[in-house]
């Protein structure tokens, strides 16, 4: 099933359940509340919202509204927990190549996660805010399960029952901060502005077999503005998994209901599928012209990030906003 | 006025007003049901909050029963927003010395802040749960403020106001965790587990004098076992106040109602008042001896962190917890 958080003045909005083709939706409230609502008690919750998917699917629901991506918030607007991996070592190798850094070989057996904020997600279409341009604004295509209660100490093996939903991300950047703050050796703080997600978040099985149960096995399709940026194909190159990303997160501590695991940047070693996102481009920029040739984004600029499944069809629907400055 | 959150199964608990000596408390789920719903409209909740808080001072509240802080969860059991300071720079300085690191000057002039979770925090008297004691388990006696909403760029003056409750926090910490995952550049994760809170969160005005807006001018008491481990004076020495750390956090971004924002480990330049955590004194043992004399904690052994007003009574009730290993 597929499921979205409608706006409706509140915090955490109203969930629907979206059609397959992401063309109409049904309250489902009724059910639970919110997304965080529905995750508390999902077992309880799913099989009913299933049943409602069901419905949408037979055109038997009642109260089906056109589904309208410009009208939805992130599925979960604000969420306890956003954890996001550097799965794509590939990635943070060519970034460090790029400045003459050398990465430790355990980049390549120790996930690298950085513990994000998730009290002000943005919607889809929400505009990027943009203070200053001069903070060097990135998008980050990336893809994030949503799981249940994961207790502390679950193993890699175990992690992969806890993943209950699947959504697209753009972990938007400021790439000027990021040196300073990690100078500072605390990690991101200030380079990590507000994330989007995408209209829907989805049930794994409506990935059918691009789900293995640890990786989704298409491409990740990245446009700025009315360019391809960059394709690159999400199962490949991925070196910790989803369930090894959750297992990281949980050595210590559980995570609560709604947790966001997210996979980094998507990122294949292959040149020509392009980048996820600019600093990648510009690190390619650098080993192929030994300059940068590519910018940063700039107030107006469009990203869309979206991923179809083998017949053309939009999954989770697109991540599709605008930088907008604000003073 | 005192609010504290009371288990109830569900994982936001049930709000309740306490009394001002913590012997009493008043059901308030009919003006909010939990505290993050309370701080998601505090503007209409809290002089209601208010007006219930005063019948309990006088007697005159219906439902009053005892308030036993082993029933209570953290003011808020899980938070969308838990940002860490350093604020207490002496503190940073002196653990660096001890390990014959240069701290840059930078540390006193720009505020040092890491991204924490807070989707599973512990109760003020719920074990402190520990695998491995190898993992070197501390504590951090530190404050924290839970702000409402505040947007993005809002400056240090513009700050204060934000600052709806004040808590004490247990900052958990793995020391033996820390220095990999900063090498690694992404700051604290598998170092930080659950976080635990004092029993109530208390409004501003409950600090009376020893509220200036900007700091607490109370010492913050710590126990380890029986032996009060430190008294610092947490007005003292705190070289960045909660305004300028807020405006630190929302540079970028806003803060969601109910953001949690820490003071980092309290600690004063004097070493006569002892320190809030076991790294602050084990730096100070190899200062002084040229080698470590204090142990991180032992399974068993218990915490107490509680801060008293000038008649000698619990502001905020105690921190009181044991550490519990789990498998």
């Amino acid at each position: 099933m597929k499921l979205a958080t409608l706006r409706n003045g509140r915090p955490d909005g109203r969930l629907v359940v979206v059609s397959r083709d992401l063309a109409r939706c049904a309250a489902a409230d009724d059910i639970a509340p919110t997304l965080q609502a529905a995750l508390d008690v999902w077992d309880d919750a799913a099989p009913r919202l299933a049943e409602r998917a069901a419905a949408v699917e037979a055109g038997s629901a009642t109260g089906v509204e056109p589904f309208d991506p410009g009208l939805a918030m992130a599925p979960l607007p604000r969420a306890y927990q956003w954890a996001d991996g550097s799965a794509y070592v590939n990635h943070v190798a060519l970034v460090r190549k790029a400045r003459n850094a050398d990465m430790p070989d355990s980049f390549w057996h120790d996930p690298l996660v950085y513990q994000g904020a998730a009290d002000c997600n943005l919607g889809p279409m929400d505009p990027i805010p943009l203070a200053d341009p001069e903070l060097g604004c990135d998008f980050e295509g990336e893809i994030a399960v949503v799981t249940d209660r994961v207790p502390a100490g679950t193993d890699e093996e175990a992690a992969a029952a806890h993943i209950k939903l699947v959504m697209l991300v753009n972990d938007v950047t400021l790439r000027n901060l990021v040196a300073p703050e990690i100078g500072k050796g605390f990690g991101f703080f200030q380079s990590k502005p507000q994330t989007a997600f995408s209209p829907v978040a989805v049930t794994p099985d409506e990935l059918g077999d691009a789900w293995d149960g640890a990786r989704v096995h298409l491409r990740l399709r990245v446009h700025r503005g009315d360019v391809l940026f960059g394709a690159p194909e999400a199962g490949r190159d991925m070196v910790f998994s989803f369930p090894r990303l959750i297992s990281h997160v949980a050595r210590t501590r559980p995570i609560g209901p709604g947790g966001i695991i997210g996979s980094g940047t998507v990122s294949n070693a292959d040149p020509a599928v392009g980048a996820a996102c600019i600093a990648e481009r510009r690190a390619r920029d650098m080993l192929e012209f030994g300059e940068v040739r590519t910018l940063f984004l700039a107030p107006g600029e469009r990203v869309r990030i979206e991923m179809l499944n083998d017949r053309g069809h939009s999954i989770f629907g697109a991540i599709d906003q605008v930088v907008a400055r604000y003073v």
